[in-house]
């Protein structure tokens, strides 16, 4: 079945979403719209038709999906618009700035029966998609502490997303990113508790970098880190067993897996260094760990609107959840409200 | 002046003393007493004097400085009594288990007017001496963050550091040295928060790693990190500036700083991964960043027992004072309580 997607807003991400589109089978742009006229003069020459405005590209009855991928603040209007004149809708992430938004998003889909869902790409990002593998293969024993993190030096971009009043800042931009990869790991689990602090180096009107401490009912702790002024990228992924430890360096998935070899190391040799010495401290014998290569797993980011049509034709079931994206939303709240009263929040019991 | 010295405890650690203090212009050891017959014949075998007893140890009107290299969870007695007998006393770390019994040392020692001090050895690590080099230098403009890591893979020694009542645990065994270091990077600032987590994954009796975040009110945080089953070791630090990063990988100093250059950078070529695009994720151009190498620094641990001669003799001030010991006893007992209650706890206001 034939599906006509119409892109509202055309800066660089809705640009991405253009290529993608125009490489999967039985979906088509029928057009877009952007309040910058630049940005419709750039869709002209590439050949892609430019609506009047809003209200034309929703009454395209051809159009049966609209994405929303404009600054943060004004997807809950426009999607809400959107599926009141019919249209199903993917809205960029965040889906939108606070929990009570989604709500009235979450209404406007039940009343008027429309799809709404929401882009969270990276659950098909490859690194991420190791750590699960990893997790699924079980080789580490069991996990006790996983970090994620995000690290850039050049500050926030300098549009909107450095504007608090459009949904600026890291936690909305990156952090629901990661922390909606967090929360897929222990799916079944209560995230107890949430600590988190947030930087201002480059950026005094929003948050231009977080850390976030994720405790689980299992115990485990999720570490999330998003950083805009490290000149120097810690590994992507850290993964800690009781028997061994996996690490991805980077986007490209350089990175290995450390186990314990079961080889006896006998007498430790003690690390000496300046002023001290360490037996606990001092690097394995070569024989007492195994190091291996990560496993190999591969994702198409396409299945993303195959999933969304097949949603739509009553096939299967939506990839990205509504109540998932709410549990985000809370999440990224509690990230708020941790750094700003500098407390642990208790987050579900 | 000479000065003579009776070690209390010939574990490991005295062991290293030993071999420290023979290296060290007018200070001798008379001998040695350990409640381990082993330890007393491996003593003697080395040529060592070994006392008869405690008392008679004590009572050796030549020794004028007693070392308390003994489980945790006897230095107290054996420091006061030490002191009531006249002698002056350098404890291992940690002094004791709780400030309650430090502070009955310290009073002890004002009582006597004997000169107690503490073995805080790893202020004078390169390490964190080049940490500290790095700072007075200024070259990573504004620092906002500095992580402080020590990894190991083997759980904790099978010794009496695996049991409660002895104060094993890696709070008290690492964290002793790594929270003593962060108190001396903002001697003058409040320490307001700690949030701390803990780790039992080869120990159930004692905690076998911990984090801990500290919040300064200077807005700096220091995160404190100790593992034990980390197969591959993050660096052992990492100094977050607004201007560049310094990272120190390991014990040897191999590391760099990196930091902007200036130049400004143009057009950002965004990296492309899996799902998605990112420009503020994205490497810096070569030209825009210079990368450089760690400053130099050297140390000479045998200084810790030259200030103590100084001290008995009245040259110079002590350079582990009781008052940091104090505050960095305190600081262990919030690390323990915050991840007790999974609270912040506010420390200092």
């Amino acid at each position: 079945m034939q599906h006509n997607i119409a892109l509202v807003g055309f800066g660089g991400m809705a640009g991405w979403h253009y290529d993608l589109i125009e490489s999967i089978e039985n979906l088509t742009v029928a057009g877009i719209w952007d309040i910058k006229e630049e940005r419709r003069s750039y869709a002209q020459a590439k050949g892609i038709h430019v609506y009047n405005g809003l209200e034309e590209l929703l009454a395209d009855e051809k159009v049966d999906l609209v994405l929303v991928a404009t600054p943060n603040d004004v997807h809950k209007s426009i999607a809400i618009q959107a599926m009141e004149a019919g249209k199903n809708v993917v809205s960029e992430k965040p889906v939108t700035l606070c929990s009570e938004d989604l709500k009235e998003m979450i209404a406007a889909s039940e009343r008027t029966g429309r799809f709404l869902t929401v882009h969270q790409n990276r659950r098909w990002d490859e690194d991420f998609l190791t750590v699960k593998e990893i997790l699924k293969e079980g080789k580490l024993g069991e996990i006790f502490r996983l970090e994620s993190r995000v690290h850039g030096s050049r500050g926030i971009p300098g549009d909107w997303r450095q504007e608090k009043e459009h949904g600026g800042g890291m936690v909305l931009d990156w952090g629901v990113h990661l922390l909606d990869q967090a929360l897929l790991f222990y799916p079944e689990e209560k995230l107890n508790t949430v600590y988190a602090t947030m930087t201002h180096v480059t950026n005094q009107l929003v948050d231009d970098g977080f850390t976030a401490d994720l405790g689980f009912s299992n115990g485990v702790h999720i570490i999330i880190e998003v950083g805009t002024s490290n000149f120097v990228s810690l590994p992507r992924w850290y993964v800690l067993g009781a028997n061994g430890t996996a690490v991805i360096e980077d986007w490209d998935r350089n990175g290995r897996i450390v186990r314990a070899s079961g080889v006896d190391e006998g007498d430790v040799v003690p690390v000496i260094t300046a002023a001290g010495l360490t037996k606990t401290m001092a690097p394995r014998r070569e024989d007492s760990i195994h190091t291996e290569a990560l496993p190999k797993v591969e994702s198409d980011i396409r299945d993303f609107y195959r999933n969304v049509m097949a949603v739509l034709e009553g096939r299967e079931e939506p990839k990205i959840r509504l109540e998932q994206v709410a549990r985000v939303m809370r999440l990224m709240e509690a990230v708020f409200e941790s750094a700003e009263k500098k407390q642990v929040i208790e987050f579900e019991k």
